[in-house]
């Protein structure tokens, strides 16, 4: 697998050779129980082949949709929550330049904007009347399509496209990621008239970037889905063919961070040197919090953005508890090699880095930090990624959607269900005076009063 | 004090009240610490009472400079790392529309971007093609006017303006906020005629949001920098007067949350239901992780965004491991209202909310939310801020600020230093081969090759 590797030498001294050799038995047993979809959740695996088998139909329809969309629409509404968000929002953060959102959109690409994510009333009333004077469609990903979040939203929306453009032209204007047969989004895109895209049974939000509920928003955002799903691919291949564990990313990955989690190491800190990497690490962290944070167990997965947050947590994690450890997304070459120059004078002091170039310092700021943090109790395991592309991208997704599949297991959890987020929603619609939840509103009124 | 109220009714049953006692009358004592300047670093204690002594000639000043600037400028480019720009950033992120960006700029403000808070080549490789045809202005913030990261940038950024604008005019679109007297920014601001606006000896970067290093780009933003004053300068009175350390914001924010990390839990996850807050919550990490997490020690900050989160680390803090609590940030009214609509033939099962307001279900989402991880075994310190304006930011950024000084007396460490920073910058300095660091050079190198 050329497209990334996962270097450990700054875990030396935290494990034995003998107890990496149990964890990553005990993850060949994992990703065995997960090949043989024989394990908790195993109606939730469709994810694990949908690099190999994203189809040219898909593609095109895909390719079709955003010509269209792109051509009427200088912003597209992504409405969704969790999962049916963060995926694509994490790889267009990474695509995309920090100041497209200042430039005029390229052909066969719209500003993408986010909605029904939170029920910050301040957030909507804004957007709603931003868009008033704007040209833009909507894409509603939703399985149910009654999520309270994306609901009040896309209600809103609808309504703003249907006063604009008249109901007729509305449909033209939204498309949906919903169930394939029911549901009230589907039982609503029927009337309407919305093109549907299908949410898979078998495949849970959190692992649903290559579906497309991630790949219609990134390619509405200019971006290349076919490089992204071959990097996809090429790790698909690696981690479900590769049976030594060792030489098996996912399983390797798991094996290190099980490992230094039965160490103590309760913390899992995500470290990026990239901005455009700082939603991967929002996906990363529902990703593994959603899937492992269980039965009063697992790894909480937390994030900084260096060398930014070197002059911020970085201090914590040099000096604080020691019950972290760092995974660190290091990627090796710039898009774009910028060479330092001489200032005459020298006035701050910087002259002897001229020639070199910024990636330079970069590359020896991580450097010099991972040692730092080493010498200071930390172990790391850094993912080595040799340039920032939709390809490499896809690459680490995939690697980290089947490092948690296997991970979850070795911790004896169903890493593809969430029941605890039932547990505020049950409290809302009951605060809320939903239907069916009367005496539910009675208990949780009696438990709020006694506080 | 009427600006903010704190709340733990859901800390009920993690503590005994004796306990609360003892760890109020230990913050008591920490306060007195702070403001007899008898601690650990009280010569970094010059924030102490920034709002009260904020004096119009500052605020005038600042006033003239960002008409000045803002009227030759749509770009207004921070750089600066750290302290250096989070506190405006997190103001300003609080106090614009997340829309603004694609506006055009009202009187009196320009749009703000960042440089110098990482070393990613991309960024700024794409900051400068992208200014190349804007009209920009910088302010640069650096007690020294040598540290790396923001001096790489103000390098190829002045390069940039003298390009576009000539030397002579350049020197009116800088601006410089750096030490009174000596240092490598201050000379050159000196030799270009920069203005300049003074970083006092004894605030430190985390502590420096009331200065004109937080002050001047937020008001360049366009936002009103003497409500923010005002607000800081009402706590001040609170937290500098009130002796009841029940009554005492910050006393009584940093007794429970020891009481807390006494108790194991190791994590402050601080909450937001409004994604304007995103950046007070970097800020806020910033400023308790800087100063407390030392001696291998401290409690981990962390930090979620509502309820988007409730859909990723919603379900660890749920059912994870039971060594978390929370810190909510709930803002009672919305700036706007917004009344949710009737929807034909109720499709999604939402027209039970009909005629109630979006701050209503969201405030009903934190209730039922914060109950049900109270029930999960989480305790949660609630703030809450009747609403999201300059005023109420400015008393919330100074009561945290307090907050932490008495909270890292409580602990035993010197809040206002940052040892821990020098370790990575001091390997980054060897392995870049600065000039003083050829013997760290080869031991730094030498610890390399041994993993």
């Amino acid at each position: 697998m050329s497209l990334v590797k996962i270097d450990t030498r700054f875990t030396k001294g935290f494990f034995s050779e003998s107890e990496l050799q149990t964890e990553l038995q005990a993850a060949s047993k994992a990703r065995e129980t997960l090949r043989t979809k024989s394990g908790k959740g195993n109606d939730f695996l469709g994810w694990l082949d949908l690099p190999s088998k994203t189809d040219a139909e898909l593609l095109n329809k895909i390719k079709n949709t955003t010509e269209r969309l792109t051509k009427i629409s200088e912003f597209l509404v992504v409405v969704g929550i969790g999962g049916s968000y963060l995926g694509a929002k994490a790889v267009i953060e990474a695509g995309i330049s920090p100041f497209q959102g200042f430039k005029e959109n390229e052909k066969n690409s719209a500003k993408i904007l986010y909605a029904g994510h939170h029920i910050d009333s301040d957030y909507h009333s804004e957007l709603l009347s931003f868009l008033n004077t704007k040209e833009f469609s909507i894409i509603v990903i939703s399985k149910s399509g009654t999520t309270t979040e994306p609901a009040l939203a896309f209600r809103s929306l609808l309504t703003l496209l249907e006063k604009k453009y008249g109901k007729d032209k509305t449909k033209d204007r939204v498309v949906s990621v919903t169930d394939a047969n029911k549901g009230a989004l589907k039982k609503l895109s029927t009337e309407y008239g919305f093109e549907t895209y299908v949410i898979a049974d078998d495949v849970g939000g959190r692992f649903s970037v290559f579906t497309p509920v991630g790949l219609l928003p990134i390619a509405c955002a200019g971006l290349d889905i076919v490089s992204l799903i071959a990097g996809a691919k090429e790790m698909e291949t690696n981690v479900s063919e590769e049976s030594d564990p060792k030489k098996n990313l996912s399983c390797y990955y798991a094996s290190v961070r099980n490992l230094l989690y039965k160490k103590g190491k309760k913390t899992e800190i995500l470290v990026n040197y990239n901005p455009r990497l700082i939603f991967v690490t929002e996906w990363w962290k529902q990703l593994f919090g959603e899937s492992e944070g269980k039965e009063k167990k697992g790894i909480f997965p937390a994030g900084v953005n260096f060398t930014t947050d070197l002059h911020s947590l970085g201090q914590y994690i040099q000096d604080g508890e020691r019950n972290l450890f760092e995974t660190i997304l290091k990627v090796t070459r710039p898009k774009t090699e910028s060479i330092i120059q001489e200032f005459s004078g020298d006035p701050d002091g910087l002259n002897y880095l001229a020639g070199k170039s910024v990636s330079h310092v970069n590359s020896k700021a991580i450097e010099a930090t991972c040692l730092a943090h080493y010498e200071g109790g930390v172990p790391q395991i850094e993912i080595e990624i040799p340039e920032l592309n939709m390809k490499t991208l896809g690459a680490i997704l995939f690697m980290f959607e089947y490092a948690c599949g296997i991970s979850g297991y070795m911790l004896d959890v169903n890493p593809f269900d969430q029941p605890g987020v039932e547990d505020y929603k049950n409290n809302m619609f009951a605060l809320l005076g939903k239907k069916g939840y009367e005496k539910k509103k009675e208990e949780v009124e009696a438990k709020l009063n006694s506080l």
